[in-house]
Parts: C-alpha cells; structure tokens; sequence
C-alpha cells in the first residue's frame, strides 16, 4: 500500500514549529507495515494545497492529509479539497452538535467562527474529535481520476493539533486501515538503540556479520544522535521476523552492554525500571544539567515510586548547602571537578536517604571555559551503597545538546552500576 | 526566489526522528526574506531522491538538500545527484585531509569508510564542515535542463547531523545566498507571543481591526501552541515593514500584557531578562514539573546570575526536608493544594535566600487524580518580597504536555509578578 503524507500549514514553512506530526503518524504507519513513501509540507494557499493533493492523488493509495480544519481565516483544507473533488459541502447537524457541546462543556458558547467546521463534503465519512473541535474526514475517491489506471485511493483529513490528532488516527483511522490492508503486507521492523558508540564505529563493527542476512532481504539502517546510536532492522515478507531476529541476535553479541534498549525505549524508561525492579530509590545532584535529568526521569509514568528528589545545585552555595559538598572542596578543586561530582552524588545520597545518588558538574557553554576545563567538561558521579563512581567526558557542542548529552552520559553511568 | 528544501532519510519516513533541519532551515531562510515554497522528505533510495531533486528543479531557483553525506551504506546523496546532473566524481585532496585531521585530533585514524565522503562532483564548491567529516557542496546548474525555460537553479547538499549542518548553513550558505538574492525581495516578518488566550479568541479579537491592513498586503497568521498562541505578521515589498508596525502596534494595544515576547523568545529567556534588570535571584520548588522550569530556565545563557537552585521535592519528605513545608500542612490539605503550593515557594525563597520563589505542586497523570481534584489540578505559587500569590489552573493533557503547559504558566505568573 503506498502511502503520501501531506502536512499543511505556513507555520511549518515558515519554521515556526517542528513537525511532530509527520514523525509520529510514519511512525504509527511504519508499525502497522505501512511505510510512507513521500511527506510534503506546503503552505496555507489554495494552489499548494490543491497541487500536492493532486500530485500524491496520482502515485497513492492513500493520501494523509494535516492541518487547516481550525476556526480562523487560513485553514482552508476542508473547502480546497472539497472543490478539487468536486464535492459540495453541507452542514452536518450531529457534528455542529458535537462542537457546540464541546464549547458548553467548558462553560461557553460556540463562537461562530467554529460554525465552519461542521461542513462535511459529500460522502465523506466523520471521524469524530474527542479533544477538540474540527472532526477529521475520510473520503474514498474511486475512480481516482489523477491515477493512471483509475484505481481508487483513500484520502484522509486530521486535525492539525497533535493532542486532537493523535487519538483520531488510533481510535478511527487504524481501524479504517486495518480493513484496507492486503493481510501479505507484512512487514517486520526492530531497532535497537546504542549508547556512547559512534555511527562509523557501529557500522564497520556490525555490517560485514550482517552480510549474508541482507543479502536474504534484511534492511539495514543506522540513525545517530546525540549520544545515540539507532540500528534499525526491518525486511518484508513471510521471512521478515525471523530474518530480524537473526540479525538481532548477531547485533547484541557484537554490541555488548551498549545496548540499551529498543524501538523506542529512552533511558530514563528503562532507569525507571531498573530501580522499581530493585525496589531502589534515586536522588539526583545536578549544576549544569540544570533540571534536565530530572525532567526525564519524571516524564516517566511510574518514576514517583522510586525517584525522591532532585536538586539543582546551580550556585556553589546551593551545593553546600543542599547537599553538604565542603567549602574546602570547592576552593581546593573549583566546582567542576571529580572530587565535587562525588560528593555532589553522596551528598545527594544522604541527604534523601535514597539507594542511589547522581552527581553532574561541568561547563555546558558557551562560555565558562578555560585551557584546562575546555567547555564541554564535565564530571559524572554514580554513588551506590558499595561505592561512587566517577566519569570524566567532554562534551563539546552547544549548550542544549551538551546537556542532552551529558544527562544521557549519567543515566548510562547508572544503568552499568545497576546492571553489575 | 523560489526555495524547495529535500530531506532525505529513511528514519524521517518511518518516523524515527523528529525534522528539525526543515523547521531550522526554514526559519533561516524566512528570515532572509526567502520562504520555502515546499519541503520534501524522502527515503534512502535512489529512485526517490533522483526523482524528489528532479521535481524540485523543475520548479526552483534553489533546491537544498539535507542527509545522505555521510560514511554508512545508506548515505547516497552525494552519488546519486552527480549522477542525475551527469557530474563525474574525483577525491578532493584538501578535503581528504581535512577529514584526516578530523580523526587525528580526535587521536583516532581515519576509518577507512569515511574515504567516500572527500569524493567531489565537478564544478561543485566544497562547504568546510568545521563539526564533522563530510563537506557540504553547492552546485550551479546552468542550464537547468528540468526548467521550462532553462533558467538556472542552485542545489545545495547539506549533511544531515543538525549540529554539522547549521554552522555551515550560517557560514557559508548565508554569504552564498546574499548574492543571489535581488535586492527588491524585501521580505518584512514579525512574530508576537503570547500566553494563556485560546486561538479562536485571538483571532475574534483582532482580526477585525487588522482588515484595512491585510487588504493592504499584511499577512496574518496564528500558531497555537501547548500555553501559547502566536501571531504572525508578515508582509512584502517596499511598504512590508510599515504594514507589520502598524499591525503590531494594533495587536499590542488588544491583547496587552498577553504578550510576552517577540519571535522566537521563549518566556524563560523573558524571565532571565527581567530578573537580570532587577539583580534579582530566583529558586524554584517542584514536585509535578519534575525539573522542567529548571531545565527550561537553565538553557537560558546567563541564568547563573540569578537562578540559585531548583528543587524538586518529588516525595513529601523532601518538600518537608528541603523546603520546610510542614507536615501538618500536607496531611491537612494534601500535596496538591495551595497551602503546599504556598509553602513551597516561600521555602524555596527561604533556603536559598532569593528574592523570588516559584511553588508548584500538581497531578501530572496519567493516574493520580480524584473527582476533587482531577488530573490536570495543579496550583502555582509565586513568592516575592512582598506576597505570595497562587493560581490555580487545570492542564488536563498528556504527562509531557502538563508539564510544558504548567511551567508557561509558572513562569508567566512571575512575569507579570515582575512587571506590576
């Protein structure tokens, strides 16, 4: 089944805002052994709109459309396509009901502006929107007249908004789906993710193992980022699952520890785990990482079992006093320094009570630097109850990344003193 | 001039990573006045890149590129396009050696993999990649044997690593297209923020007052955003700038204090401003956020002036331990009420000795609520010198938008705490 994803909207253009639509619903697609083919982002005009739906129309059997179902004067996706099919547009009753019940919910009357959002092509099937106001469309267009043999496609309307979007597309598209589906599309896709390895390293070190696999229809891929290195594997077909079993069986002999996780585990998830298994507690100590450790381990549902307090000691003050690291320490070493990680890490450790303490400090950038701590140095301190841990590193890229980085660099500190 | 971006990568079409190199290239570009018609995201195969440049040439006075530069298997662009544009390939020296040098000062040797990456189409000029191994190329193709009328067009090849591609897009992209562009492609763009209005709101209240201006040529256009609705103001030509001031000086004067900030400034950045213009400092006590306006405050390059430290007491002990909130306090009223939310701003305040101090205590989800306090409750507390203010407010979203939408409208409160 081949599959376009259209996202519509200026802002997109005009790089106002990232386009986590386009990953999450390949992504959701991927899983369900559709893989999109081609994504088009295009602005909120009439010709672009109408053109890249035209275009897709012509290569696609199913076309996703996103954005410019809204209120306001430039979401036009609704009456383009309408006119482009040859469609009239009437107001649907149960679907004007529905939003002025989701104004009244909220103690307020429909403005009416949102009236427009109640017009509904012909033919078009309803997918109902649970977290706002304008429902997506689903239109089958058989004949296709932009396909060469005629053949029928399916065009799907969303939302444009994320928190609408993405329950539609599960709870009302996925069926949709499922029932168009041929039951031979399968398609098996596994990756694993790495940390601390580099992509070139990965590479030369897995791929001449692989050869014969790929060679049967494995694909291979590598997706690197900060800190992470992503290998992908995925083939079609009947022998596609046993083909990436195989190959994950040859990757995570090769690869060892650094893996330390898949699809797309992060490595506060699996963190969290770890330490709700042992039934450990956490306490984490950060300067430069300034909160972000802690923001990922609780973004984890779960994390308040075992995850007691972070303390972001940004001030030297603030590490003496929340977490007793002596003044002498910081005078004789400087903040940035193996001996202030440690007791940054014990501080963290006693003063909570908890099995496990992390201790981060270093120079995120850009400036701080000097010839002997360049910016990018930081310590990394894992106390457990047997004993602390301290790694140095450099990091040496702009401030947030370097602190992506160097939270992932902690974690992973904590994953091998877990997993010993 | 007509700009059309291509990312290549088959984890962008199975929705492994976010595409931050279309919204960072795309603001670039806006803002030298050249707005990207249409982006393309596409595999790692032959047929589909070829076919993507192929299209984009038909249409383009400048293509760029992204991915597909680098040492690993799936890395085709470079290849790809000297074969589309009948360009032979010669190892460059220089670039040979910068590549070696890259590994050196890292203490490694070259693999030999990355051999492939100082390979060169004729007449294409090397972009010196100063974070990574591969150089980007910038080619004139002139003819354009894919234009009507033959006129020529750029294509640009940029790597895909966004930490690579962005110091070479600022470095040597930019000065490349300054020459290019003719002067009269004025383009006039200006972005107000706001927080805490819904979109339709925004729009009913100034979309009315604008028409003169937009049947003048100003451009209007919204964003909504977790906590946030921006509006954009854009318009060309000669009299594009006056258009915009005119037009904001409208939209200030009717959502007043709602607006935060400009273009990309994000409230924290505001934040550190105001505080920085007082000397004032600042500590903020977390439970629910998890670290978050911590994180968000410590991008900020200068915080260390003014943020004192973070905590996030996510057990009740450490609200009592670090804090001093009392015990009695929580078990009369429950960590998620505003006696909490109180006590933990002004103990943030207290421990640290900041002048002011963020409280703020919540359910996050996806469990945790009651009928009394459902999830999403969550109340926040500013404490200055003078009083301590809380707010209560419901953010019933997904665990990761909570606490994105929660920390907009923390950071808010103390804004306009600051400002009155």
């Amino acid at each position: 089944m081949i599959v376009e994803l259209i996202n519509t909207g200026s802002e997109l253009l005009l790089g106002r805002v990232l386009n986590t639509n386009q990953q999450w619903l390949c992504r959701q697609l991927a899983e369900l052994g559709c893989v999109v083919s081609r994504q088009v982002a295009v602005p909120d005009t009439g010709p672009d709109i109408q053109g890249a739906v035209r275009e897709s129309l012509g290569r696609a059997d199913l076309v996703i459309t996103t954005g410019g179902l809204g209120p306001t004067s430039d979401d036009l996706t609704r009456d383009l396509i309408a006119r482009l099919l040859g469609r009239s547009l009437r107001e649907d009753p149960q679907v004007l009901a529905a939003i002025q019940a989701y104004f009244a919910s909220r103690q307020r009357a429909m403005p009416e502006s949102n009236r427009v959002q109640a017009m509904v092509p012909e033919g078009a099937r309803v997918l109902h929107n649970a977290f706002g106001t304008a429902p997506g469309l689903a239109l089958e267009i058989k004949p296709n007249p932009y396909r060469a043999g005629g053949e029928g496609s399916w065009l799907v309307m969303l939302p444009g908004p994320p928190r609408e979007l993405r329950p539609m597309f599960t709870n009302q598209v996925v069926p949709l789906l499922r029932t168009l589906l041929p039951p031979e599309a399968r398609f098996a896709c596994h990756t694993l993710r790495t940390t601390g390895l580099g992509e070139s390293w990965v590479q030369e070190r897995i791929a001449p193992a692989l050869t014969r696999l790929v060679a049967s229809g494995l694909d291979l891929g590598y997706c690197a980022r900060p800190g992470q290195v992503d290998v992908r594997l995925s083939a079609r077909g009947p022998q596609g699952e046993s083909l990436v079993a195989e190959a994950e069986k040859v990757v995570r002999e090769l690869l060892g520890g650094s893996c330390y996780g898949t699809e797309d585990e992060e490595l506060e998830q699996v963190i969290i785990r770890l330490l709700t298994a042992r039934q450990a507690t956490l306490a984490v100590a950060e300067s430069c990482t300034g909160g972000c450790i802690a923001h990922r381990l609780t973004n984890v549902p779960g994390a308040s079992a075992v995850f007691l307090a972070g303390l972001v000691t940004y001030s030297n003050a603030a590490k003496q006093q929340f977490l007793g690291v002596p003044a002498q320490t910081l005078a004789a070493h400087g903040a940035v320094s193996e001996p202030v990680a440690r007791a940054m890490a014990e501080g963290a450790r006693r003063a909570t009570g908890a099995q496990y303490g992390i201790g981060v400090t270093g120079i995120a950038g850009p400036s701080g630097g000097t010839p002997d701590k360049p910016v990018g140095t930081v310590f990394i301190a894992v106390a457990s109850p047997r004993e602390t841990t301290v790694e140095r590193q450099c990091n040496a890229t702009d401030r947030e990344t370097f602190k992506q980085v160097t939270a992932q660099q902690a974690m992973d500190l904590l994953r091998r003193t877990l997993r010993d």
